[in-house]
């Protein structure tokens, strides 16, 4: 039987039907008179997903490329920044600062940790110009709390630079709480192809583009606001994609971003519980709701796991990185995904533990499920 | 009446319905078992195009992007680079180098005019490290001869780096010549909407790369290669556009890229025939054969021109960019377009034309086109 493929990684994500059929509508001309009115209204869309009351900038890059564009656009050669790395997404702002000579104190917590705010605040020096944090680091399925890093950060001169890649959607970004920049990306919890990178941005990042001397053109985002108040990029901007995220943000907007939060904190309770349930352990402290790690016993192995639920139910997870490879799986519930879903995730997930001879009650991880969902 | 949108522009252009049926197949996994098919099948199709033996990387940016990873992965702030301008397009070269640093040389040419390739040679000092030419200028429609100026750098220790963004699939860009870099888009001559750059690079330029110090990690092409090797991008790859691209290759290779290039010869030949046989001129003095920039005469307002074949037949031209706005317009020829395409074109244009009592013979640019197209 050719089986439908079944997306339950950390993006892409499932693309809804609404949004295929707007990406395979005819092309909007970037120069032309319609293209305006669709960039302008995605980005308005996009405000109260975060949410935030900042500038919201598209570019056409992955969610790697926003953040490098958050980066040189508000640090000099030679400054210094505080870097919370947990995981293989934080690593990158690591590595990209290091890129541009960034001198970048690392906070280098063991994979699967959330970082203490309080150790933020104690690690920031006068000099820290920046403190770049991961909301939901997906390598680890573990959530970093923005809202009381920005608590302590926001009264000092330090800027707070967070990306939300893989988190928006799933749980608030709000800029408010003193977040300078925050990241996302279309593939994540917006349902769309990837291909676009978003960027929210206050003042305190824009006067500190004044001061930046990092070079750019590419990723100048002082040229895209300038471009983006005349409705347009300042190179080609991807137009299908941007139709597409037109329908997914109506989608969200009908559903209600605070319902779709709650959706993805019930959806990945149902998980958690499913996988507790079934005798396994999640492997995060703090798990993030936009997807589950689940480490492994010793007994099974997760890339056996893994083929049999693609072979035998369509089905794709995210398997372990580096390290966790074969020793863990991660379940994504972000982005369109609906309670069957989840119950059939959870199915496939007894299956595929069962053909291992793996010991439980059949049934106990989707009882556990359904209550979480009932 | 529903008008069918007609894109007659030079990027994006029409997207036909065989990659847009590409597009809307279930989502490739970008870290999925097919995905390193699907990539490497993709680079494949791309080296007959060119031509190029080189490797070939693709970017999740637009053509603009590609460029600037062409720059920053092979020079040094402070280096000497020599810069044909002679549009908007090769002022963005010059825009990047001022941006990253570069001390750049400018050949600045008056707009419609084509570099005159002995003049690249007398501008080239023993410490230039790059030029940067654009073979076909899309905000006039001149080509650059990038064969005759590659057999005059090939010898030196300069790099040849050639935006060949709006000229790929309707002109060779040969890098044996000497090219060192060439960079395209995939939402020109491939048909396939904006998201993805091109970029094929040569020894000359990877060997630069050991000594260039510009910073870069999302544009590190490096990173590119060794990922690539392994079938996956160093982040996430646009997938949707990727697929899209297989399918359009796929019409590039059973048409023959040479037969490619001759209908694109054709249909430009086609499109000045008719141009001239109206009483109109051809703005630049080597015209690409990706698109026609037509001067206009006085008495007619190419904005009207445009709003005229755009309300009554759905037809989308380029406007004249720049000082060029309201005088000039743009009829692109690029990419998917075929025999009838050109002449429906063209009868639009007389059709705009006498709207503004433009004098000509009723049917004498269609009998030009026809006996071009015949």
């Amino acid at each position: 039987m050719n089986l439908r493929q079944r997306l339950f990684t950390p993006g892409p994500t499932p693309v809804p039907e609404r949004v295929m059929a707007a990406m395979a509508e005819p092309l909007v001309y970037h120069r032309g008179p319609d293209f305006p009115a669709l960039l302008r209204g995605v980005v308005e869309q996009l405000k109260p997903v975060f949410p935030t009351s900042d500038d919201v900038l598209l570019l056409s890059a992955s969610g790697s490329g926003g953040m490098e564009a958050a980066l040189v656009n508000v640090l000099c050669r030679g400054d210094r920044a505080l870097v919370v790395q947990a995981g293989q997404f934080g690593a990158k702002w690591t590595a990209m600062c290091k890129a541009y000579g960034i001198e970048a104190d690392v906070i280098d917590l063991p994979w699967g940790k959330s970082v203490d705010p309080g150790q933020v605040a104690e690690r920031l020096k006068s000099e820290t110009r920046a403190v770049f944090v991961t909301q939901s680091e997906t390598s680890t399925g573990a959530l970093h709390d923005i809202e009381s890093i920005a608590c302590l950060v926001r009264h000092t001169d330090t800027l707070l630079i967070v990306d939300g890649v893989s988190s928006v959607v799933a749980h608030p970004l709000c800029t408010d709480w003193g977040v300078d920049i925050a990241i996302t990306a279309s593939q994540k919890g917006l349902g769309v192809p990837p291909g676009v990178a978003i960027v929210a941005m206050g003042q305190r990042a824009w006067d500190a583009t004044k001061r930046a001397d990092l070079p750019k053109n590419y990723f100048d985002l002082t040229a895209h606001k300038t471009a983006f108040a005349e409705g347009r990029g300042p190179a080609t901007l991807p137009v299908t994609l941007i139709a597409g995220m037109r329908a997914a943000l109506e989608m969200i907007c009908e559903e209600g971003i605070e319902n779709t939060w709650r959706r993805h904190a019930r959806h990945a309770g149902a998980v958690r519980s499913a996988a507790k349930a079934l005798g396994l352990s999640i492997f995060p402290e703090h798990p993030s709701n936009a997807l589950t790690a689940i480490a492994l016993p010793e007994s099974v192995d997760g890339l056996k796991l893994m083929a049999y639920v693609q072979t035998r139910f369509g089905i794709v997870l995210g398997g372990g990185l580096a390290h966790l490879r074969g020793r863990a799986i991660r379940i994504s519930n972000l982005g369109h995904v609906d309670d069957l879903d989840i119950l059939s995730v959870v199915a496939a997930l007894e299956m595929g533990l069962r053909a291992q001879n793996w010991a439980f009650a059949p049934g106990a991880g989707i009882a556990a499920a359904e209550a979480v969902l009932a």
